[in-house]
């Protein structure tokens, strides 16, 4: 077990304006190789308070992880200030330089001066590319330590520590062979019942770890052991048993999103998918566009957030939404069966309900929300209740919707 | 301005578990008041950790904040470990005792012995109720310093936060009346370009604290003082200078989204928008439709992912597509004149490009994006690359999408 410490900098973060994901991810990260972040310091972008924490976390660390501070402004000093302390003088790359030239070139922006500030680094250190911004990483074995330091957005810091880092920390024999570890992923059964479910199985094994995680509709399962009595083999044979006792419930190893699962097996029947959305707005075509080669099976869809729309563009008759009106179970249907209609889709979902804060009454409060699901069998609905905040709302509307999906092309 | 730390406990933390919502939630908490945390401690749940960091804080601290390891369970550590470093005895408290007995019979559940640990404090500490769990908060005053407790779960933290601690932390003159502060929200303008616009007019104010904070296309601009030489006042007259300087790029003051600035202005003005969306795929109608009463002005879109779904529901010309491609200005025009035909609205978004990671050629690369926009003067497109991963691509399109209605709607 190595001491590595995450310094993550930034006022925003200390000010409760924007979340510490870095903490998060790279504690994930470093846990499937069987580690656990020593410790996460956030500061501010204040380099007395820089110079003094980074330097204590040295002292005893194995290895410390800077996030942010890299960019172009005068309030991004972590390159100097950890220079200074680590009495290294910061030497100009021209490498950095042809990089950002050719960015800029390419978004056809100007090169200001302060941006030739990301051109410097610390004597000796590795520069790590970054495709997704201007600031690269950077990586240094010094004193016997290990200093990476990376920049504070998460669309470039994840590829560059998969990518640039975990290959390092790999060779430095930091990250050793991934240890025992396996994730299950279950949607539609409450975190308390799935213990209740899956504690026998656990209850044969005194050595292993489990921990639940539920979130927005999904409960994961982690299992993980910190000695060498199971091995990764074993794990999976415990997991066959949870799955075998899990059915429909269980969604796959690992974390996929049900999107992906979703895309994936209609890819594998060759079958096609369009959407029809009121209260989830747009989020559920979001969700399954996030996935990359989606538009091989799926055609599109409609965010009919008005009657009228409905109507127009999706033939739900007049009369239907004047006597159930339209967050209904025949309107949900309806939908589904003119996106069918006019996509020329094998599969419709579709999701009318209200997400709020306002709107509703007695019969159908804010939080109702109904979905359908059109298929070659014929259509269905589904009500369902959150009485939650409208994104929360979205959120477990769209994971619903999903998941009708996942449960009928699984055929189960 | 005083030293306060935040040290939160926690190995689900450094594992990647659960997210720290603490700092964010706390953070914004202390900022109204103008306090900006010192820093963000967060560690595992091992006593020899805790007391190492809890003594290293305790010292140069004036208020330390701990978060968590205060329930019964046998790795909640915090009262005992903290008591231990100020030399104080833990001491048996009746009241604790009494209220923990009374829940227990509500709920009908037994005490177990485990329970009663939560009856001992630090000898001097006030009981902080925690009428959400069992539990409670401590307040201690020592040694010239201030030691908050507060159990982990947030719904048992935030109400005795709100109704315990901010009043004994005013009484103590640590929060004072709400200091000056200031947040300016930018768009279209890159952030080091920013930074060279504006220093001249923060150059005359040698006492004032600038940070920038860049995401997705937006960079976000804080004012703040530490001490009484400038007054909120003051931060205005200098945020009106830089809204002057800054012209379109200014979005607003705070932390608004593009989104909820274009529904505002549109429902000022009692117009209407839809939007088609290729690449984007619903991502921009979601980010419209997360704004509560979006449904006033906003009708819905299409998510025309293949082709055929853009001549048949908007009525995209298929010579036109053959032509010029699906992911042209003249597609992106056509796309949006198809959406103000079938939704009857006064302005129309579309968005096509190539989000990747697979496809595009030399001509058309991926990254490649179009934005349309129709509005009663007429059609117009503009071209746009993003050289990134698939959900950035996806990301910055809507923000351009958004931000060119805005600055169409704000008339500049």
């Amino acid at each position: 077990m190595h001491a590595i410490d995450l310094i993550t900098l930034g006022d925003e973060l200390l000010l409760g304006i924007r979340q510490n994901t870095h903490l998060l991810w790279l504690g994930d990260q470093l846990a499937r190789y069987g580690q656990m972040l020593r410790r996460n310091l956030v500061i501010p972008d204040d380099p007395v308070v820089i110079q003094r924490d980074f330097a204590a976390s040295w002292r005893t660390a194995d290895v410390v992880i800077t996030t942010g501070g890299l960019g172009p402004t005068s309030d991004d000093l972590t390159r100097e200030v950890v220079a200074a302390v680590l009495g290294l003088e910061l030497e100009f790359d021209p490498s950095i330089e042809a990089t950002i030239k050719t960015r800029f070139a390419q978004l056809g922006r100007e090169v200001t001066e302060n941006n030739l500030k990301q051109c410097y680094k610390p004597k000796g250190a590795e520069v790590l590319p970054n495709p997704n911004g201007t600031a690269p990483g950077l990586y240094l074995e010094h004193a016997g330590k290990i200093l990476i330091m990376l920049p504070g957005p998460a669309g470039e810091l994840q590829p560059i520590w998969r990518d640039a880092v975990i290959p390092r920390l790999r060779k430095a024999d930091v990250l050793a062979e991934r240890t025992p570890y396996l994730q299950l992923r279950t949607c539609g059964i409450g975190e308390s019942l799935l213990e209740t479910k899956l504690q026998p199985i656990f209850a044969r094994q005194p050595k292993l770890h489990v921990a639940y995680c539920a979130h927005q509709g999904l409960v994961d399962v982690r299992l993980h052991v910190s000695d060498d009595t199971l091995k990764l083999e074993d794990l999976q044979a415990i997991g066959e048993t949870c799955r075998a006792q899990l059915g429909a419930d269980f969604v796959g190893y690992g974390a996929p999103s049900i999107s992906s699962v979703v895309i994936d097996r209609l890819k594998a029947l060759d079958q096609t998918l369009a959407v029809a959305e009121s209260c989830t707005g747009g989020l559920l075509a979001d969700r399954l566009t996030e996935v990359p080669g989606a538009s091989e099976v799926f055609a599109g869809g409609v965010v009919c957030y008005t009657n009228r729309i409905k109507m127009a563009l999706l033939d739900v008759p007049s009369a239907l939404l004047e006597q159930h009106g339209a967050v209904s179970a025949a309107t949900a249907e309806a939908l589904a069966e003119g996106v069918v209609k006019h996509f020329h889709t094998d599969y419709a979902l579709s999701v009318t309900g209200l997400a709020g804060p306002t709107g509703g009454d007695a019969a159908t409060p804010v939080g109702t929300v109904y979905i359908g699901l059109r298929s070659a069998t014929g259509v269905c609905s589904r009500k369902l209740f959150y009485p939650f905040e409208r994104f929360i709302v979205k959120s477990r509307a769209v994971n619903a919707s999903l998941d009708a999906l996942r449960r009928e092309l699984a055929g189960i």
